[in-house]
């Protein structure tokens, strides 16, 4: 399905081969994304140097398992096939919860998630499809759940940032490599 | 989460029993929307009669396959956490493609699925979202795939009666069994 | 415009024929929905045995008129002809107000209609369109009105089924009867 | 339900008065958007001499009663009960079709209009609701059922004004006179 | 771009050509609205008397600001080249704001304007949007800004007709005057 | 309007500052996107990587001009102020057209551009709303006009690099540089 051919990995500069195989040896395989983006390194460079700001920051109010969260649910939203299945599996591992991938992807307001989750997710999903409209009252609702105005640049930050990866996916028809769909679902084997 | 007390199964009328008792005996499990419906049996009744109509019925050009694909793709459109999980997982069966499920939830243009079954959803999608529109050039578009004007009815038919099902269960916060999540994907143990 | 054949009355199943003979010594004609789906007997058996239980239940909050309001209500915003035209005569006939149906097919929130009955459409409404987004405030509106969690379940089943009859009657090409379109409006003649 | 007060005929100004008495000698009755809009004199003239310019307009391609079917499908997309209604019940009468308004509100697609109708009112519709996406498209299929360019600006020109009438007619709570409901449905009485 | 063949000055009735020559003296050009509608010279009349009526009028809780604020607001959401373009310009010049324009062309709900003209613009765009939905609240909205009923139905009337200019200009290819681009954005040369 | 604070320059790391100071020097004051964005640094040095990767590479079939005009099409679909107002000054100045921006960002289908940019803006629109529906056809129409399937890389990155950028500056409530309204409008002052 892909449209744009798959650069080899021994073609690519070195510090993208360096990232690549460290990724690689974390999660014993080579998400799509990296290679099929790697065709253009400049791109490639930016587009890991954002994601990584903010999906591996370290003091946010948001958890990991939070941003994935937003992730799924904002690429459900925008239909990308890669990045709900891809995230929505982290995201299992992340909050130890083997449905929530599944259920946020569906319908976000029908998830076994928390309310302050609940709340992050609206504000996700206007930033995600109205933008235009964000005001006052949305930064309000944050507000109540405890969240401060550098959570909602985090909530606002990701979802804008896979809005562009969702575009990117379904644009070059990236799939999800195989191994994404199962993962979380079931206990690790010994 | 759902709103409605659900039904104990010995204080339900007879046929409903029977009938809950054998799904049981098949799938290991009562799908909830066995018991949540019957809290009013007429209804129960005419639900699981029309459903079989159309999921069980012998003769039609739609494997059972393709009839699981339509409800999830349609009950994916209509957001209905319920029918994407539970059907989800018997189209993932009758398939036998663990990945097939989740990506026409997702995104149906991006799914795994033959050029057949890719016109077989674009009509239902029509169905589900825009009836009012259909005209001879949907239908020409399912006959040049080999499809009937029998086969159209089968796919609308289904699409309209999982409409009816979706909103009922995303009014009623009807939860799919934690079982449906993982049906499907990994092979059957012995 | 009707896109299958009509089976013709002496062709069909006993019980089938029984059921229609009735309708049309009630209503003096027979409605075209009832042979038009008569060419699949089980379905025909499932739709109108879930119908009734709807439209005929006898221990609802609703009454007769409330629920062919829903009816003409959310069909209208289907686009579906035939349920328009048929269920808003019945409205007509029910409500003994002549004008009411077309009001609320045009745009119930301009109706000549209780406040009861606008909340209640609204309900119906969100059901129709946007059923994943449905929440707590919308039954409380209900609750606030008198509605009880069991007729908040008549209003959603009622609006669902007449959902899926809209898609089958729109894609089949249904018409409605020309009797229909005058039915209610004027004085019966003695 | 009307959010204005309604002025009497006697304080209008002569010219108005005039008009009014014309049109009451005519059908019977005072259409209400007579007496609605002539508490601003000013807006009245413009509204009235705008609406005859393009619906009593003699050297049209457009019959009256293709005017009133632009008027009343398009009268129905924007949801105005009055425009629907009262051009609803013209349309009856000039097309000695019945039947016609209540389908082409519901769902021109299914009307039992010629095929030239049908794309008139295609044209129509798009100029209701995409006027921004009108192209040459557009224009050859009207030209393709042997409309030329002035009719194609009378199909906008009444598409536009009644877009206007629409507005003001929902804003201000107009009614249709109960006259209109019945109008074209039976036989006049002799 | 136009799609209608615009007339010559000298062709038009007197009354037109008077009314052309008074804005060319007072403007230094003539706004191409004025030839391209004139080719209907009864339509023309109705337009620009209704134009007249509500933008010229003295008595108004309305700047005229105010006015072509909802006009360049509406138009925007129309789509509409012309209109945006050229009430832009008279928005720039009444307001002595020369970013305004853009800024509610854009999104109104960043622009630089008071509290009260955010409210008279909420209540334009539900007019130009959604008027079916327009209800008691919207009025109080307005009203807790000190706008009095006279006033919404003198931003309903400007929104609902503009919408009519909107779609005349969009169907017919009108260009907006390359002089409306820049008047209002540099202080006048002296 | 801004929601955040805007760091002072002095306070930033040398590499951005050195890189706002250049900005600075080339455009004669700092885009309020520099600052808006520079507190905090990993973001900013990833967003700007990023700009610069897609909107300064040489090698590209697309001029700076019609990358400019994605841009500022794009964003007023989003309805972004800070960018349409932006760059759509920086789109007049590559083009020399003094009128282009406005005309794409009211209406690109109404724009004075070239067929070939038509279709770009085409293609770019459909990345921006509605990426799940890209199919083959969409790449046909661009290689119809000359463009490379390089090309099309550009275009939707160009695209979902500023849904990005759209989304943070209407969040964070950005606000355009006074400056960028006037810039290439007028022949520049010796």
């Amino acid at each position: 399905m892909a449209r744009y051919p798959t650069p080899e990995l021994k073609d690519l500069p070195a510090d993208i081969q360096a990232k690549i195989l460290e990724v690689q040896a974390k999660a014993g395989f080579v998400p799509n994304v990296f290679l099929a983006l790697a065709r253009r390194p400049a791109e490639w460079r930016a587009f890991f140097a954002y994601h990584d700001a903010l999906m591996q920051k370290e003091d946010s109010g948001l958890s990991k398992g939070d941003r994935e969260m937003i992730v799924t649910t904002t690429s459900a939203a925008n239909k990308c096939l890669y990045c709900v299945v891809a995230h929505g599996a982290i995201l299992r591992i992340y909050e130890k919860k083997p449905l929530v991938a599944d259920q946020v992807a569906v319908n976000y307001r029908k998830a076994d998630i928390s309310e302050r989750q609940r709340a992050m997710l609206d504000f996700a999903m206007k930033v995600c499809l109205k933008s235009d409209e964000l005001d006052d009252a949305d930064f309000a609702a944050l507000h109540a759940h405890g969240f401060s105005d550098e959570d909602a640049w985090d909530i606002a930050a990701i979802t804008a940032f896979f809005g562009l990866s969702n575009r990117m996916a379904s644009f070059s028809g990236m799939q999800p490599n195989p191994e994404f769909y199962l993962m979380g679902r079931v206990p690790k084997q010994k």
